[in-house]
Parts: structure tokens; C-alpha cells; sequence
């Protein structure tokens, strides 16, 4: 391996793919002088897009798949016959080392999937949680776990808070940051059974920086800085908190166009509605880490444009310069 | 019993008590001829707010009460205890025929608690559910349930789906309205073990119109008529629902503050705005039905205001009015 943080990127998923992928990978590179881009997808179409931008030719290579695994398909099903798909042959490369971390905007399925089977867990980890960061009016919060461990148990929990520490405070640089449990009420004698059990392992752990409950309201407003939840509770949050934001912005947009006069104004207020708009805007952190894994898998947005590609790619580097597996191990592994 | 619905309210409950409370229960007389308050509280207070308005005399009724039970008391003891709360009265009341219907903006476990303790359930109702409706950008969604009943079990969600269908039909008068469970995908297979144990039965309910699973995402954009879900999924949806949409109202209301140009441009669009939010509050429907009572209990925020008040009481004429329990019986026992 060379002296390059080696980041592979599928290039033939999500909504934009391979047009926004190629050029947040060159973004990346002209920007980051110490990473070098792995980009898996259809040669042909690669070189046509890469042939367009000035980059660093070193910093990027080329990684020829010739399969795609589709939205829709049976995750399990997909990882295990499409091998030399972009994110089966991705995934390999971080198994094996060659590569540090995988970003991928396709199939969540079978990028979670994908994570377990072929990169593999860190030894000790239970499950690997899919924490994605959700805007706050504050900054940002890590929502974790948003992925495939519903039903999950106490001790998973546990391990989703300490990692979700490591990763806020050494990632996104929230100091000693706030960890709360998504909870029906601020009581400690509240919420479901999963809750009740999981909330003492919180408070008796001396590694996190445990507030107690948080109930979903108060979580736009920045009342923590790592939501402990179980997957189908984050799921149900992220998406409500998706769901709302659009349809929310969407009427508004749609009342400024009612009337002449409220047209006029819109037109006034536009840029300081664009600035406030863009503060809940998380893609500037880049994707939602599968954190507990031999290597770093970053899930993007289906709809991810370049600049939350190219966030994502400098988020692995940043993952990588801080060690972050090496915390995780010691405060995860070591502690329990 | 009179000719009148006889609604007792919670005088004494909620942030704006007794003041809204009380207007809301006159503007309530003052607009529907057939419905008779029994207003529950401090008699003197409740005596010089009464005094300020006009209204048929005969359709409103103090019910002196000398104790109230506070937002943070621990509901079970609470409603054991305080005997002569406007809460426990006010239920009591239901409970032996006097009145056919009990709305408060107090403490929502001692409402919950109060109405399966004091109000009972209807025969072969298992578990009553708490069912807020939601505003989305075509109308209504009613959320069941977002009540006490955490860890519930898949014979419950049925249930849930049933009263929740009878409600929005007749209560809401949506015709035939479509019925989803909260879910983490719209396939089949997704799910944690209870969707997954659930969804059986509701397909095979052909009382219902069941469309299959929901994702959070969907719901503010109007996916479904009734979400059926178990009361720590609700809790979550209704929270977040609440929070991004009061976050992202406060902080586009500080952005067109920023700068003299948007200043100016907020005040044209301020009745365009106005309308638009006026579209996302749930408030003109009344408050949430708590379902499967001899009676009905309807819980409304506690920052109610006369208007919600007002459309509560309303709501308990409708719900009189159609029969709604009657309906319940048949729809939910008889076809068991």
C-alpha cells in the first residue's frame, strides 16, 4: 500500500450515477492531497466522465466492473451472485486491505448487507449500526442505529453509544459529546422494554457522556449529540424528520407563489431563506458511517449530488487519520 | 339524561387553564345547540371567567372540584389520590352515564391511566389506543397509537386498525380510508417481528382498507388516512413531526429577521405564509381521541387554546352523534 489514504467509491450507484460520483471524486482529490480514489463501475462511461476534469492522475484509478446491483433487488441474494459488481468488488478491497473505506450512494440493502458479509465486523463488535448525521438547529446529531438491527438487544445499544461517542467526537469534533436514548418521556422509569433495560448500561458506563432520555422532539432543537435508538425507532425518525423538512418546505414554496404580492417578496427573502435552509442541510458532513467494521463503509444518499460525495470521501479520510477502528477497539472492545 | 351530549371538561388542565379552557367551552355552546358542558374546577375562578360571556345558560354547568392534579405527578397515584380532581370527576362522570364524553388538556398519563382505570374499556377492547391526528399536505392522518400501550402485541394492532378506520370514516368523514402500519420499507418481508407478525392480519382484515406498509418518509406527504403502529413508534412520529416542523418554522422565521431586505420581504409573504401554516395545524379537528372507552376521552395539548378546546367538544358531539362506540362493537368485537 502506498502512502495514500485508499478510498473505493461505486461509482454506479444511486440516482446521479456516474456523472456526480466521478466528479465528487475529483473534487476530493484536488482538494485532499493525501487520498486516492479506487473508482469501481462501467470503464467506458468512467473514462468519459474522468476525461472531462483536471486532477491529479495518480490520485485516481480505475476499477473495472462490469455488474450492477439494482435498488430493488434481494440484498442477500445480489452480494452473494454479483461479483463483479461495483460494490461486491469495493467491498472485497477493503477486506483485503487494499483499500481503507467504501462509499457508496446504491442498494442501503446491500450496502449493509455487503458491510457484515464481506468487509466482516471487528472482532467483539455485535452488530454494526448505520448512523447517519441528521441537521439540528444547532449542528448536527448522529442518529445510531438507523440500519438492519431492528429488534436489537441491550448490549447492542451499549456499543452503538460508545461508537457513536468515538466517531462524533473524533470525526465531526464535538468534544466530550452529549449521548441521549430516544424515549418516549425524560423519566428514567419510562419507555418500552428494550429502553428500561438498556437505559442503566448507559448510566453506569463510564465512557460516554450519557444524559438520559431524549424524547424526539427535542432532538431538532439540538438536545444531544448521539441519539441511541434502535434501528426501526431511527428509521421512523429519520424519515419522519426527511418526510416533514420536504413537505414542510415544499408548502411553503408552493404558498410564495400564491399571490403577486407574496411573489415579490419571496424574491426578497430568497437568499437569507437559501442560508437558513442550507444550516439543515447534513450533506456537508458526507454520508452515514457503518461504523464497527474492518474498514470504513460510508453510505451516501440515493440522490447524493458531488459535494456530498466528495464530503463523504474526505469523511473516510478524516476516519482514517484518527484512527477511529483503533478507538473504537479500545473503547468498545477493551472496556467490556 | 337530557336531550343534550353532555361533554364534561377538564377546566383546570393544560397551559392556558382555566381562561381558554372556559372560552373554548363557550364558543362551543354559542355554536352547537344540541351539546350541554359540565365544566370541572375551582368553582370561584371558574365563576368570573364564565362571567364575561354571553351564552345560553342552560348549556353550561359548573361541577365544583377542589383538587388538580399536576403535569409531573405520577399518574396511577395521582388518579388514586385525588378524588376530587376535575381529572378523576370528570372521568367518573363518563363512567356512570352522566356524561357521554370528558376533554382535558391536563396530564396526559393521568388521562390515559384515568380512562382505562375510571372510564373502563369497552368489552373485548384489549388495549384502548391514543390517536392524535397529524396534518399532512392533503388534509389529515390519524396516528394510532401514540398512547400508554408500548410493546404491544399484533392482535392489538388490529384492533387499532379497526377503531382507527371507524374514526376517520365517521368522525373525520373520510370514505373507505386507507390504512398503512409504520414501517421501515414498503415490501412485505421488511419489518421488525412485530410488523412482520402484524401484517398477516391486517391483509386479511377485510374490514379495512389496508395498503400495506408505510415509511415515515410518506406520511406528511398524505400516503395513508390511518397509521397503525404500537404507542413507542407513534410517540416517535408524532415527536419528530412536532420538533423538525417547530424548528425549521422558528429558524426560517429568525432568517427573514436577518437582513433589512428579507425584513421587508416578510411582510409580503407573511399572508401567504400564515395560510400555509394554518393548512399544517391539526388543531381544527380537535384534539386526540383516546378509542375503546365506554365513553370518550379526548386529550388535547396543553397548550390548547379555545379554538382547540372548542373543536374538541365538537368533536365529542360527532363522535356522540354517529354512534361511534356502537360502531366500534361491530366492527371490532362482533367480527372477532
Amino acid at each position: 500500500m502506498s502512502e495514500y489514504i485508499n478510498v473505493a467509491v461505486d461509482a454506479m450507484g444511486g440516482d446521479n450515477a456516474p456523472m456526480e460520483i466521478v466528479k465528487g471524486a475529483v473534487d476530493a482529490v484536488n482538494e485532499a492531497g493525501n487520498v486516492k480514489v479506487m473508482l469501481l463501475g462501467d470503464e467506458r462511461a468512467l473514462h468519459s466522465e474522468l476525461n472531462q476534469y483536471q486532477y491529479p492522475r495518480e490520485q485516481i484509478e480505475l476499477v473495472p466492473t462490469t455488474e450492477v446491483i439494482e435498488m430493488a433487488e434481494p440484498p442477500v441474494n445480489a452480494i452473494r451472485k454479483k461479483k463483479d459488481s461495483s460494490i461486491v468488488k469495493g467491498m472485497m478491497m477493503v477486506r483485503e486491505g487494499k483499500c481503507d473505506a467504501f462509499v457508496s450512494a446504491g442498494s442501503t440493502g446491500a450496502v449493509l448487507v455487503g458491510g457484515q458479509v464481506l468487509v466482516g465486523r471487528i472482532k467483539g463488535i455485535e452488530r454494526p449500526p448505520l448512523a447517519p448525521l441528521i441537521p439540528t438547529k444547532t449542528g448536527v446529531c448522529l442518529l445510531i442505529d438507523c440500519g438492519a438491527n431492528v429488534d436489537a438487544r441491550p448490549s447492542h445499544l451499549l456499543q452503538f453509544a460508545k461508537m457513536g461517542s468515538v466517531y462524533m467526537e473524533h470525526v465531526i469534533g464535538i468534544k466530550n459529546p452529549k449521548v441521549g436514548i430516544a424515549n418516549i418521556g425524560a423519566e428514567e422509569e419510562k419507555g418500552n422494554a428494550l429502553v428500561k433495560e438498556t437505559y442503566p448500561l448507559l448510566k453506569n458506563c463510564p465512557d460516554i457522556n450519557f444524559v438520559g432520555s431524549v424524547e424526539a422532539r427535542d432532538i431538532p432543537a439540538g438536545a444531544v449529540d448521539v441519539v441511541v435508538c434502535e434501528a426501526f425507532t431511527g428509521n421512523m425518525i429519520l424519515k419522519t424528520y426527511e418526510g416533514v423538512g420536504a413537505t414542510l418546505i415544499s408548502a411553503v414554496k408552493e404558498g410564495l407563489m400564491s399571490t403577486t404580492r407574496s411573489k415579490i417578496g419571496a424574491l426578497l427573502i430568497k437568499p437569507a431563506l437559501k442560508k437558513t435552509l442550507k444550516k439543515f442541510d447534513a450533506n456537508q458532513y458526507g454520508g452515514a458511517p457503518l461504523l464497527g467494521l474492518k474498514g470504513l463503509v460510508v453510505k451516501t444518499h440515493g440522490s447524493a449530488k458531488a459535494i456530498e460525495v466528495k464530503n463523504s470521501i474526505l469523511q473516510c479520510v478524516t476516519f482514517k487519520e484518527q484512527a477511529i477502528n483503533e478507538k473504537i477497539k479500545e473503547k468498545v472492545i477493551l472496556t467490556e
